[in-house]
C-alpha cells in the first residue's frame, strides 16, 4: 500500500515535545549572545574606537552596561515572549492524546517562528527607534499566535484532543490567544507615536499574562 | 570475555532520540545566526562602511531586510530540510524495537550531516549565485538521504524493527527516500541554468513533502 | 468557565525539567565561546595586530593560552556556578509532586538568571580587574539564589511538595541557600581589596559545595 | 538532621542523562561554527582583504572549501571524539541502578571536558602545525578518559551498578579506556615528527573504535 509511510510518520508526541524544548532552550539562551561585551580598550588599545585614550576607571563598566540597556530591554521582552509561548504550547501538547504528520508540521512552523525570534530581537535592539523594526518584531509575535491558533483548531477538528477536554476549555484557549494578539496589535500600533511606548506596552501585556493571572478584569478571558 | 564491553554499548534508543532532538534543535536555531543584523550606522558612525553618511530614515531597516533576503530564503529552505529529515528519522526510530552499537553509529553519521547543514547553508547564502555552493548544499542533502537509507536497510537486516512492521511499509519508506533524492538531484542539476531555479525547485519538492501529502499523483510513492 | 485555560496550563514537571536541562546545557557550552582563539598571524599576516612580524615558533600557542587564562578562570567559575545551581534545581524538582502555572513562571525567572550568566561571565572576563564587573557577576549569583529560595518557599506553601518531604529537610535546603549566599556576598565584598581575591574566594566556596560535602564544619548546614 | 539536603540531592539519572545529551548536542553542533564562511568579495568589495579585485568565477567557492579543509579535518576528528565518548558515557549510565551527589559531580566534570572540546578544536584548527596545539587537544582527550575511568571506578565502589553487571564486563570497560588512552598518547607523541601524522593516527584509532569493532586483533580488549 503506497501511502503506508505516511501513516507511520510524525506520530511521537514525546519527540515533538523534546524538539520544542530544545529549540526554546537554544533560542532563550542565544538571545543573550546579542549582549555583546565590547572589548576592554585598556587591554586592546589598538582597537579602541570609541574613546580617545586608555580609560581605566570604574566608570567604563558602567558605560558598557548603560550602552547595553536597549539590548537588555529587548532581551527581557523576548525572554517573556518565549516563556509565554512555551507555556502555551506545553498546555496544548498536554491536552493532546496523540499527534499526526499534519499537526507535527504545524508545530514545526511554530518552531520556525520561535527560531526567528532571536533575529527579530537583534533587529529591534539595533534599530530600536525605527518603526519598521518594531513592526517586524510584532509580525513575529503575530506568526506565533496564528500558528498556535491553527494548531488548536486543527487538533480539535482532527479529533486529537484528550476526551476529557471540555469544549468550554478549548473556546477559552482560543479566546485567550485572540485577546492577547489584539492587545499586542494595539501595543505595536502605538509605535506611530514612539517605539519605546510600544515596547513598554508589550512588556506590560506580557507581565500581565505571566505574573498577574489573578487580577480578574484583565484575565476573565 | 573480551568483547563484553561491546555487547552493552550503544543500546539506548531513548538517549539516541534525545541526542538527535538536541542536535536538530541546535542546528535549526543556529541557522538563524546567519541572519546577522548589520550595525546601525546612526549609532556607530565610525564603523559605517556602506553608507556615505548617517542615514536615519525608516528606509534603512527596509534595506537591511532586503539585503538579508537571500539568507532568509536559504534559511527557510534549510529549516524545511531539517524538519523533513527530523520527521523521517523520528519515524524510523519509532519503528525500531531496539538499537545496537552499529546502528547508533549510523545515526551519529546522520547527525554529522545534520550538524554540517548550517555550514552548507551559510556557504550557499553568501555565494548564492555560485553553482559549486549549490552543489555543496545538494551533497549535504544527498548525505542525509544516503545515511537514512543505510540505517533503514541495516535495521531491517539486523532484525531491529518492531515485529508488526510490514515489509510493504519498509519498501514504501525506502522508495520514498529514493524518489525524493532523485527529485533533489534533478533540482540541483538545474543550477546549470540558474542557482535560484535550483533553490526554487528544492523548496517546491520540500513543500510538497511537508504540506501536500494528500495530492495523490506526487505522493503515491 | 472563563479561567479554565489557566487551570490546565503549566502543569508538566517533565517539560519544565527538559527545558531547564536544555538551557543549562546551552549556557554551559556557550561559556566556552568566549575562549576565542585569536587568528594565527602566520596565516593571516594582513590582520596581525599584536605582533610586529610573522611569528612561527611554538611560543605563539603558549602566549595564546596565557592570554586566555583570565577567561579560563572565569569559565571554570561559571561552570561550577551552573553545576551547583543545576544540582540544586534538580533536587527541588525531584521533591515536587507536581507544578502549577505560578511555580513554572518562578522557574522561568530562574532560567532567565541562568541564561544571563554567560553575559556576566563575558563581562567579568573582559573587565576582570573592575569591581563593577565583579559586582554584576555577584548580582547574577544573588538572583539565582533568591529565585531558588522563592521557588522552595512557594512550593511548600502551595502544597506542591511530595508528602514524604520532612519539614526538617525543607528547612535544611533553605538554610543551605542562605548560608551559601552569605558566603558569596562576603567573597564579593572582598573586591574592595582585589577582584582576583573575590574570584578565588567564590571558587573556594563553590569547590567546597561541590567536592567536599563531607568536611563537617563547613557543611553542617 | 543537618545533612538531609545532601541525601536528596543529585539523585536523578534521567536528568543527568538529559543534561549530558544537551551538552553533547550543543558541542557537536557548535564545532561547525568554526567552519566560518568568508565574506563574498564580489558582494563586499570594501572588505576584501585577500584578493586584489572582485573575483566572480566558480573557483572562488573552491578556494573557500580548500582553505577550510584543516577545519573540516579537525571538525571530523572532534565529532568522532564526541561520538565515542557519548557512546561510552551512555553505556556507563545504562549500567547504573542510580546515582548520587558525588557521581553526578564526576559526570559534571566529564561534561566540562566535553564543553572544552570546541575550544581545543578551534585552537588546533587555527594552529594546526603547532605541537603545543596538538598537545592541548590530547590533554582534552586524556581528561575525558581519566574522568570516565574515575566515574566507572567510583560507581563500582559506591555500589551504584546494576546487580547483573559482571565483574568481567567492568574490567573489560576499564581495560578498553586504558588501551585507547595509550593509543591516543602514542598518536599524540608522533607530533614530534609532524602534527598531521598525529591527527591521522588519532582519527585511525577513532575510526577503529567506531566502525571496525569486529576486527578481532585490535578489539580483543
Amino acid at each position: 500500500m503506497p501511502t503506508s509511510y505516511l501513516r507511520f510518520s510524525g506520530q511521537s508526541l514525546e519527540r515533538l515535545a523534546a524538539l520544542s524544548d530544545g529549540i526554546f532552550a537554544v533560542a532563550m539562551t542565544l538571545l543573550v549572545l546579542d549582549l555583546r561585551v565590547p572589548l576592554n580598550d585598556a587591554l586592546h588599545p589598538q582597537e579602541a574606537l570609541w574613546h580617545g585614550g586608555a580609560v581605566a576607571s570604574e566608570s567604563v563598566v558602567w558605560h558598557v552596561l548603560v550602552d547595553l540597556s536597549p539590548q537588555l530591554l529587548t532581551y527581557l521582552m523576548s525572554f517573556l515572549t518565549l516563556g509565554i509561548f512555551w507555556m502555551a504550547q506545553q498546555t496544548q501538547l498536554g491536552n493532546l492524546k496523540g499527534t499526526n504528520r499534519d499537526l507535527t508540521w504545524i508545530h514545526l512552523a511554530f518552531m520556525f517562528a520561535v527560531a526567528l525570534l532571536p533575529f527579530s530581537t537583534a533587529l529591534l535592539a539595533e534599530y530600536i527607534t525605527y518603526r519598521l523594526a518594531l513592526v517586524t518584531y510584532w509580525l513575529n509575535l503575530l506568526l506565533l499566535g496564528v500558528v498556535l491558533f491553527a494548531s488548536l483548531t486543527y487538533a480539535a477538528r482532527a479529533d486529537l484532543m484528550k476526551p476529557d477536554i471540555a469544549a468550554a476549555a478549548l473556546a477559552a484557549s482560543r479566546r485567550r490567544i485572540l485577546v492577547y494578539q489584539m492587545l499586542y496589535a494595539v501595543a505595536a500600533a502605538a509605535c506611530v507615536f514612539n517605539t519605546y511606548l510600544s515596547i513598554a506596552l508589550i512588556v506590560m501585556v506580557q507581565l500581565n499574562s505571566a505574573i498577574a493571572p489573578r487580577i480578574r478584569p484583565l484575565n476573565s478571558f
